[in-house]
């Protein structure tokens, strides 16, 4: 029989839940234990688990010698200063997006990462979506030619909730951050410049925040193809996610998901599903396939899908998106780029 | 220049009067003559048009030896007896279909046509819509091997009025005998057996005339491959017309017409657009195509889309269809044939 | 904590792992014994089971007191005794379909339930597919109005092995009973006449075994409505599993599922996904919700979504298509009843 | 009888040779006069008309006492000094897009024809496409809420010849002036700056011309919505012509024309058609409408659907969009206006 690889968990909120109860379904998983500031307020659910212990101090998991791998599923501020630690014990690396907030320090983790020799995971989720793995399968095969315009439709069902928004690090952060990776992921196209388009419409307390609701981001990538990505945060008909890559020879592109295929057609009209509402209805089984995913590059020891530097190439976006959308003009990556790009080179 | 076809109508009612208007649009055509009881009524619209002469007398356009085709639109009852006074004349013949309620009477019109050795279209219009063309191309390149299972939808919007039902002949005269044509054409397969399945769920008018408002019909082809036809005499929605052939490598199917391809997403769903409404919208540009393609045989002799021979061949499973629905069981093709058999091998 | 329901499997086969398997994933259930007589060539897969014990005999299950559910997953030959020695132990049953190839039969396991007062669900699992379990939900709504006629489209990729047709009771009992079940599921109506029109077109060897692999089925309902179940036992592209209901206001239809959304448009037309491969693809989901509906059921005291009475109901019709297929003419259901009738009034 | 409009066409290239052959099928009308330098080798076409009289002078149409309303079909550069001769002669003008290079020249039309108080309708065809205008519809229905992103794609099947291309003022004259115009109707919002993203990744050849093949445009609209237009010179599969307006409430959206609705489902996938070849397909209908709708408005004395303003709007977002692709910054309306600003504050 396989050995099960031992795993612990850092940050037990939202996704930090939904990851443990997809590790539940597994077979070739033990989760060893779990840390959480909160943990005592989880007593009902961590009992319906076979969990070895619970903590409040997330250095007791980074310091077991039992456990193969990590999942840090904390507040982003939190993400360096844990992964770096866990590296240091040659722990296996999975972690939620984005890796900081702050250039240098994702670069201190990727150093780290690379000197420890351990496999890191980021949690960009939709490279294991079904669908737009599919595009990503056809746009490598050729099929389409040569990517030159790349769309990339991404609306939240409703904004998210006021507490989180306000330490969100903006829409280029908590949104767009996705649809960068996946636009690079999609492609396989590098970024030169990004101008960012963004306005409040749908609640004044983005503007509050120094925020925006609705934006439009046009990329342009080093060979000259262009990307754009349409962000919401409500769209009253659900999770709008979609794609469309147009190239020399064709194009790609997909649909949403719907609850449903049926069709009712009277003298109103023909009606049919809206979109799934939300991402735990859409990459339901995305986020089982991505965390089997990087158990599978645990035990075999192979590069893992998104990589750490595929997790700070993003953030490079994140953080040019944000300047244009401040100074309301295009960015070039290399001006955001500056002194850490010597570094970044060695990945 | 090349010599303009001349043509007469016989029937200015709602299916000549669109003809009419039809060939006013082809450069290739001089309409000459039409012949109608109610003719004087008509003066309004006949006086926009560039017409020779009109008569209440067919027969004056039979023997009009400027005349070189002739459209036979009046009711069924007239159309052999203007048919073969017609060939006799040496005219080319469209007529409406079916040629008559009648095999006998049928097949005396094939045997005139033949001998007078004029072209003959019967009024299949179907066959000219490009959808069901492109299904016909699609299974005769044998993209998706030998046909085993062919679905004709054929839904109307509403009745037809009630004068017109108590002459129509009954549901498979009026209705089905399109649908009959069209599972010909499009599998190339002759029937060897019908079985009907009726009811009047509509409008119980229907019962009073001995006739059916929904209705199914279960064909057998020699060859062993089944057909099946859904006629209604009321979709709500519009005019349903949809085929699906399925064979030993695959399926063709087609989808209604809609007038445009608007999609609305809201909370409430995803609404399209329904089917056209009827006939006239949805077979506007294939009853012009149809008699393109008449005139264009007429012109170079050859054998027209859709012969007199083809127009016998769906009144045959008319007359076993509507035996069908009154013996309530399923019918050969060879009952009704009997003594008209023999005849029938010579076309 | 509640009481997890202890389950007994009768019958290890395909069938019988499907359902296993996914026991397993769900927490409100107890998997304590399995019985198959070869068992013994399982023990790697059974190892991997959290089982109580297994044995070659299926009355150490039936006469267990620690057994609150069994699962009847032999072939159909043995399922009437089992259930009735199952029932008469107070066991609920879930019984694959058919319950057994024989009126009499049916019906004595229908008189022992009820004399037992167990609940027992018959394995009708598309009704727990979410596609056909909305259309259900929107023809019981209304909004198509009463249906005026249904159509069931339920074809096969590829032949079930030899060795199962040679004993599957042929295409009514091994394909066309779920479509009839389904018939009468989405309609709430009952079939008064079967007619089946049925060919070989695939493989001779379904001559050899007196059976069919293409059948068209025309159902009359009650009040005049009209059914259409088209099988065939090879669909190259995959499992065609669709359903349109006509009616009075309407049309409600599905279209089959797929394994991604994915749009490529090139030169060569526009190209998406076909059908999902076959049953365990396509109600994958729909077993374990069956499942998890027989065990709620069992839980609660409340009657199943699909009854023993149903389970007889789509027997009756499978029985009078098959005479339909032998005698080549239309069945009364009422001529197949015969002498059963009085005692099925009773449930 | 109502009096027929007499029409003079100056200029018999393609789009006016396009005009001309529906203006022929339309009863309302009379076409008195062709202009075109290069008439003398047009008589084989000419002759099939019933034209009073060709000239190489297109003054004498302007003249001309009997003529009702003009067609101005001409290269762009003679377009202002044909409406404004026109204008003085009181004639009602339709004009093909653009209507100058020049803002100065197009403010000195609109000012020229409102002295006359002649009718003045700008060829942006599009806007009578029944696909368009059902999205116009119902974004003034309020179904969808406030836009708030507003997306075109429009894409040609190849490069116009290359001889019109070095004379057709770059990409934002020549192809995205149709889209801004359509932004403009589907919307109702006025354009605040314009952000223009080019590349040349087709023919080199654009390189040459000082001009691109592939660009997206990012616009800001007044209110803060956002507009995205994306163009290609080359989609190989057909002309691709949609749009998505995304509101506060839904999205409305439009698919492509196809010439059928036929899908085949083999092995390979499902298979349907592709997007219409070119404009000539695509626009077809909407020509026709373009031109009766202008008719109208010329008999009744009411405004065109799409005015000399409405045109010079179109104008002025080309301007900004050249500029923006020249000096790779965002550029705002206001910047290009500048004093001609006041003057259309008339309008």
């Amino acid at each position: 029989m396989v050995k099960k690889t031992s795993v612990g968990i850092i940050g037990a909120g939202k996704i930090g839940k939904l990851h443990i109860n997809n590790l539940v379904t597994m077979n070739e998983v033990n989760i060893r234990a779990i840390s959480d500031v909160y943990i005592d307020q989880m007593s009902d659910w961590v009992n319906t688990l076979d969990v070895k212990y619970t903590t409040k101090n997330y250095m007791e998991i980074v310091n077991d010698p039992d456990i193969d791998a990590i999942l840090v599923c904390t507040p982003t501020k939190l993400h360096s200063e844990i992964v770096i630690a866990a590296a240091e014990k040659k722990k296996h690396i999975f972690c939620e997006k984005p890796i900081s907030f702050n250039l240098e320090d994702s670069l201190k983790v990727l150093d780290a990462v690379k000197k420890a020799g351990v496999i890191m995971q980021v949690g960009f989720v939709r490279r294991f979506d079904r669908n737009f793995r599919q595009v990503h399968e056809i746009v490598k095969s050729g099929k389409i030619g040569t990517p030159h315009i790349i769309h990339i439709f991404s609306r939240d069902p409703e904004p998210a909730p006021r507490k989180y928004v306000r330490h969100s690090g903006g829409m280029p952060f908590d949104m767009t951050i996705h649809d960068f990776d996946m636009i690079r992921y999609l492609t396989q196209f590098e970024v030169e410049e990004v101008y960012a388009q963004g306005s409040v419409l749908i609640d004044p307390f983005f503007e509050e925040c120094n925020d925006v609701d609705t934006a439009v981001f046009t990329l342009r990538f080093t060979n000259g193809a262009i990307g754009v990505v349409d962000n919401s945060r409500r769209a009253e008909y659900g999770y709008d996610q979609r794609v469309e890559v147009f190239g020399s020879k064709g194009s790609v592109s997909i649909k949403n998901d719907t609850n449903h295929t049926v069709e009712v057609i009277t003298k109103d009209g023909t009606l049919s599903d809206k979109p799934k509402w939300f991402y735990l209805e859409r990459y339901n089984d995305a986020f089982k396939e991505e965390l089997r995913s990087f158990l599978n590059c645990v035990t075999t020891g192979t590069e893992p899908t998104v990589s750490a530097y595929d997790g700070l190439q993003a953030e490079l976006l994140a953080h040019a998106a944000t300047i244009s959308l401040q100074e309301k003009r295009p960015v070039k990556i290399q001006e955001v780029l500056k002194q850490t790009d010597l570094r970044l080179r060695d990945h």
